[in-house]
C-alpha cells in the first residue's frame, strides 16, 4: 500500500502520475507548502530534508522523485514504465532519468529558490546563467528526440517521459518555455493527452499547463 | 565488453571502481581534460554533452555516472553492488544514489565550474552558499549514517558507498572536508581499505586522497 505526500504541481507530480499509470491503490496526503508544512516535525520524520515528495511504501518512507519513479516502475513491470533488466533500452532509460534529475531538476531548484545561492532574488547575471543552463538541457533533449523520438526511448512511451513533461511544465513562465522546442512540444502533447495526466489535473486541481 | 572513457579522479571514478569490484573485463580510454579532449568531435559523438565518463557497452555509449553505476550493478548481481529487486534495501539504495547525484554532484559542478553561473570566479557570497549547500548534504548523510550505518545500507557495503566516497574525496581541498564528519570518515576509511580503491589509485595514478 502506498501513501504519497504531495503538493500540487511540484516534484511529487511524477510520482503521482506513475501511480495513476500503474493503477495502484494509494492514499494522498497534502503537504501544504504555503504553510511550510514540509518543515514541521511530523513531516520531517518522514523526510528529514523537508521536501516533497515522500512515498510511504508498506510503512517505510522513501524520498527523491526520480528514485520513486524507478521504484514504482520496477515494482509494477506490467505497466511498462521502465524497460526490463538487461536490455539496452533500460540503460537509455536510466541515463536520461539521472540526467534529468542531476542536470535539470537541480538547476530548477536554484532557479526557484534563490536563497540556496544566498540571495532573496537572483542578480541578473545569475538568473541569465541559470536560464542558459536550463535551455542547454532543452537543446540536448531536442537533439536526442529529433534523432531518436518521439519518446525518450523512441517509439514507446515510458516513465521517463512523465518526468520530462513535468520538468517541461515548470518552464511555462520562463522567458523561453520548453514547448518552444518542437520535438519537446510534440512529446509533451502526447503525454498531456494521456488519461493519467488528465486525471492528475483533476486530483491536484491544476489548471495552467 | 566494456570501454570506459575516463579522466583520473573525476566522475568516471565510481564507474571504474564498480568495474573493478565486479571483476569485469574492460578497456580504459583516457579523455585528457587538460587538452579539452572532451570537447572534440570524436568524443562528442559518444557523449554530446562533452563530459566524462562514457561507458561503451557492447558498442553502445551510455553516460551519467550514477546511471552507469546502476547499470553495472544490475548487470552483475553476483557482485552485490545493488540489492535485489523488490527489497526495501533497493529503495534505500535508489533514494541515496539519486540524492547524491541530484543534490551533491550537481552542486560540486557549480563549485568547480564557476562559468556555469556566468563567472570566472565565484563572488564570495555565492562561494559561501555553495559551500553551505555541500556541507548541508554532509550533515544529512552524517545523520543517516550515525543512525543506520556504518554503510549507506547499514551493515553491508554496496555500490552507493563507492559513489559517496568519490564525492567525499572531491571535498578534500574545501574549507571543511567531508572527513571532518565522523560517521562519513568511518565509511570512507572502510571503502578506501578495499582492494578496488587501491587498484584504482595505481591504474589512474592518483596520490592525494
Ligand atoms: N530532489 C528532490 C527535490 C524535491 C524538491 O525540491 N521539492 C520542492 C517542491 S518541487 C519542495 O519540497 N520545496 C519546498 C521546500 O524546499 O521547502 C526530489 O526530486 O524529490
Ligand atoms: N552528470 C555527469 C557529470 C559529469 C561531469 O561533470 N564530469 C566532469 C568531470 S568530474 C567533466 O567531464 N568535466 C569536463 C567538462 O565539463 O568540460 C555524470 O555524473 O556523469
Amino acid at each position: 500500500m502506498y501513501t504519497l505526500y504531495y503538493s500540487p504541481g511540484t516534484a511529487s507530480m511524477v510520482v503521482h502520475l506513475a501511480l495513476l499509470e500503474i493503477g495502484a491503490d494509494y492514499r494522498l496526503e497534502l503537504v501544504d507548502l504555503k504553510t511550510e508544512a514540509q518543515a514541521r516535525g511530523d513531516y520531517l520524520k518522514l523526510n528529514p530534508a523537508g521536501k516533497v515528495p515522500t512515498l510511504v511504501i508498506d510503512g517505510r518512507p522513501v524520498c527523491e522523485s526520480a528514485a520513486l519513479l524507478t521504484v514504482l516502475a520496477e515494482r509494477h513491470p506490467e505497466a511498462k514504465l521502465i524497460p526490463p533488466l538487461g536490455t539496452p533500452e533500460r540503460d537509455t532509460w536510466l541515463q536520461w532519468t539521472v540526467f534529468l534529475s542531476n542536470t535539470l531538476m537541480s538547476t530548477y531548484r536554484l532557479w526557484f529558490y534563490p536563497q540556496e545561492l544566498g540571495a532573496q532574488e537572483h542578480p541578473p547575471e545569475i538568473r541569465a546563467a541559470l536560464q542558459r543552463k536550463i535551455e542547454n538541457t532543452w537543446d540536448q533533449l531536442e537533439a536526442h528526440l529529433s534523432a531518436h523520438g518521439p519518446y525518450v526511448l523512441g517509439a514507446n512511451f515510458s516513465g521517463v517521459d512523465l518526468l520530462l513533461t513535468m520538468l517541461m511544465r515548470w518552464s511555462r513562465n520562463m522567458p523561453r518555455p520548453a514547448t518552444e522546442w518542437p520535438a519537446l512540444k510534440q512529446l509533451a502533447d502526447r503525454v498531456r493527452a494521456r488519461p493519467s495526466w488528465k486525471r492528475l489535473y483533476e486530483l491536484e486541481d491544476l489548471s495552467e499547463w
